[in-house]
């Protein structure tokens, strides 16, 4: 149990997934909780740093509350991602890194800067309705009178209920055993000021070492097997006539902006970072020159 | 890694979570995984193993293959369950034990004696079809012309492609590290012949003692508490008025059999009971009087 003290999760986190893999090293598996972290950045991040030293990873976090019960409208749970990660001959690992929601609340801007409605079943007001007003909803979904829905979508007709469970699964992994806030308690803001305050996240970070099992090696070549046979099986007629396996979309996008060397940071994010950098003791001597300088 | 020996699944499964517990209560962590089994019955027995024994459990199996890839037809992949056990101060534990598709064949199988449509989008067939048709679908199921969608449905509008990440990230489990069989290898079909054959399957299993981390009771308590606040959360006024948490269900139909003195077992199934008890060497003296004789 690792007591982050409310500092930078993208820290935390890292130190956290080091400490379960080191034990994975040590006695196979290695499991991690932590408590009074904050935002921990890429959940797939940890599952890589487990498969990049020859383990299996698995990961999550909780998060302010936006996810409703099955049968129920009230965001009660975080977008609680439930991530694994599985090395591969692949030039990129297998990491499944999604929420357990049908959507983020990024995805719904994204419908927004799009101009399309949301689909039906992703979202639900306070009055049980299924909403596709994105704009509507993006409002609604701030004064807390839209939650998201568990994968599987609203009611229990799609299978609504196992994201739910597994949404609850996450909130408990990362609350039971740290005695940690969730819900209401997490959201952010001091509902009788307005103003923010703290929100202690919880995470746990599992790892297994794959040499204490089978040689690396052939975990790696079993994996790729797999994976490539599910990427050449039978496309539908009605689809994009391509099958994407964990983790290959963001190795696509790597591999394209890496060849436009790298990714444009916008001006205000420029001007954020150099005032950091001059603002904070160390930082001038340890990055005299960011790359856009 | 243990071997099961093509044995009766429901024998290997409680021996190697029983590993698993034991291991973590040594090491505070254990897993094991599990080659050539067989059907594993319930998958939430096994997370119900860990909870009585105050551990977090952690399962799946891998199956004969029904789950299509998102954007594909073929079915490629088990229903694969992943399913958690966690212990809590409520009449049962907390165990979310579901199928990583929308629906089990048994569910269309349901829908079929109510007669009634299946879902859009928790069936695919092989001209990439999103098949309603519930009596076609079993019928083009068994023909390998239809598959089974992972949570989230059909493509990716609604996160087909989390259940798919998940459904894959089970398959690998339950086979990467043991080198087993996985899709066509696991139909239990010999496709020359006809005939019936050998289906082998992996699970895995994993424990995590809680008393390492924390007090068993304070785990329980905070499970039970936000389990009960999910359950007292605000209802749609569309649905049914009541939340249920996963294992409830579950518990409400055990109080309910039992109240009625137990389950019914069919005709058929007792004369089946009663010639395997009479032609079996040992049972007879095992179990002399059957429940229902």
């Amino acid at each position: 149990m690792v007591d982050g003290n409310l500092g930078l999760g993208l820290y935390i986190g890292p130190h956290c997934m080091q400490m379960a893999i080191d034990k994975a090293k040590k006695y196979g598996v290695g499991f991690v909780a932590c408590r009074n972290s904050t935002h921990y950045g890429i959940a797939g991040y940890y599952a890589t740093m487990a498969t990049d030293q020859g383990c299996i990873g698995f990961t999550g976090t909780n998060a302010r509350p936006s996810i409703a019960p099955t049968f129920g409208v009230e965001p009660m749970m975080g977008t609680n991602p439930l991530v694994f990660g599985l090395p591969s001959t692949d030039d990129f690992p297998f990491v499944i890194d999604c929420a357990t929601s049908v959507n983020q609340r990024g995805k719904i801007e994204k419908y927004a800067r799009e101009g399309v409605d949301t689909p039906a079943g992703a979202v639900i007001d306070d009055q049980g309705i299924e909403r596709t007003d994105t704009e509507g909803i993006l409002r609604d979904m701030v004064l807390g009178k839209c939650a998201l829905t568990p994968v599987g979508g609203a009611g229990d007709k799609m299978g609504g209920y196992k994201g739910f469970g597994w949404a609850a699964t996450v909130e408990l992994l990362c609350t039971a055993l740290q005695s940690g806030p969730w819900g209401e308690d997490i959201c952010g803001v001091d509902r009788a000021t307005g103003k923010p305050k703290p929100m202690p996240l919880g995470h746990f970070f599992l790892a297994i070492d794959i040499e204490k099992i089978c040689p690396l090696d052939t975990f790696k070549k079993n994996t790729g097997e797999f994976l490539k046979a599910l990427r050449e099986s039978k496309k539908a007629p009605t689809g994009p006539g391509r099958i994407w396996t964990a983790g290959e979309p963001e190795n696509d996008a790597r591999i394209s902006r890496t060849s436009q060397g790298g990714m444009k940071v916008v001006a205000p994010l420029q001007k954020n970072m150099i005032d950091l950098r001059n603002s904070r003791p160390g930082l001038k001597e340890k990055y005299p020159k960011l790359p856009f300088e």
